[in-house]
């Protein structure tokens, strides 16, 4: 028989969270789990690092149990960390989630859930986020179900170098799910306002808000599979290279003389 | 006569750095310059955004004189607030920089200084990132030469949508530069350490450490145009799907039954 998979998990709504539960008992029917999460809620805190700051890890109980490793840092130095310092050896994969709100479109470029996979990939291990596209849904039992069978085939077919996968699970029942469609990264942002207000000490600050901007309505990007009740999976890369633009430089001739 | 060109300055060294100094002296050769930037360093911080916390904005003067607008975020922050609620015009450029340190191979992924021109390419304005790659150099003159010819270029020939370029010079003079390159991200990471320690209260603490570990040796990537004291110019975008994977991924034949 082969060995039981060594599974990391991770998230960016914390490790107190509910979503993070939900995967630490998905992924406990596939092999031994590992959980290294920030011991506070980072959403939106994209590709950040810790630089500047020391690091410190504690261990985190749940029902009763020991559950993990809470750091003070983001997703991606969890997965560092975790790793380099706190496992010390590299796992089979890593899995972050599930993310309470959408990561699809351009807000992938945002998404701590996202990152933490992400740094997975570049340290050459499969790497999965998972959202729940929805902010107020509490049942993850269809999320559960799709990290299960995602996770399954990713320790059965492995992903090409520098791959990862993001998975968006919309907010509804399995029966109500339509199927499971591969997608591209939309182009849709969200409309920035800033809503001004005056504090009691009468300073001015700002909150940032806005509405989401769907730029394309292909039937093969995240968010509209999402909209018509499909899982979407996406794989993404970290190669920013706009290589169509390389040789259109070329011809700026560009020099200091 | 054509109207002066309106230019947003920031950076994630912060708006008292010495290289956003050098980057709004530059440009003000060039058009109106507006700097509204994070107060304090922030490097490192990837594509953040705040959401969880209120933004504040002071006035900051410089040199006895109006400098620009200080911001308790990102850079990727000071760009949207920028923008939408302190200019609440659309510049012509948005300029980041000059961040000490550089922003090459797979590490632009972690840039702030980046992010900050992302978040203009998605805004819809032509955006152009700088680093020169030393942390210790303080002769900012080749940056700024290159800064300027950069800006020129891109006011007079703009840039595709969602299109961004990222600088890097090398810190040397202008006699000893080579020439300007046109370049792709390198495939190259930190090679991750931690540090260990014990703080006076006996509590266990990690700083993270690393080492440059190239990947790709190519000539026309970006960290070896830089060793060749060559400037780097990559243009990049922020659509992160792996195209290739996803004929692969509809063999995977997933579904839940």
């Amino acid at each position: 028989m082969t060995k039981k998979p060594r599974i990391l998990v991770t998230n960016d709504d914390g490790i107190y969270s509910r979503g993070i539960l939900a995967l630490y008992t998905a992924m406990q029917q596939l092999g031994d789990v590992y959980v290294v999460a920030p011991d506070s809620e980072k959403s939106a805190v994209g590709h950040a690092i810790t630089l500047s700051d020391p690091l410190r890890v504690i261990t985190v109980e749940r029902q009763g149990e020991h559950f993990g490793w809470g750091v003070n840092g983001t997703p991606a130095d969890c997965v560092k960390i975790g790793v380099k310092a706190i496992l010390e050896f590299k796992p089979d994969l890593i899995v972050s989630g599930i993310n309470q709100g959408s990561n699809t479109a351009t807000n992938v470029i945002y998404s701590g859930t996202v990152s933490a996979a992400t740094e997975g990939a570049i340290m050459g291990i499969p790497s999965i986020a998972f959202s729940l596209t929805s902010f107020t849904h509490r049942d993850f039992s269809l999320s559960a179900d799709i990290a299960t069978l995602m996770a399954k085939k990713v320790l059965q077919n492995g992903l090409p170098p520098d791959v990862l996968l993001s998975v968006n699970i919309p907010p509804i029942s399995r029966e109500e799910l339509k199927g499971i469609r591969i997608t591209r990264m939309g182009k849709g942002r969200y409309e920035e306002a800033f809503e001004k207000r005056v504090d009691p000490a009468n300073r001015t600050y700002y909150w940032l808000s806005g509405t989401k901007l769907l730029l394309d309505s292909d039937d093969d990007i995240d968010e509209v599979a999402i909209t018509h009740n499909y899982v979407s999976v996406t794989p993404l890369q970290f190669d920013l290279t706009e290589q169509s633009m390389i040789s259109r430089l070329k011809d700026w001739q560009l020099s200091l003389k």
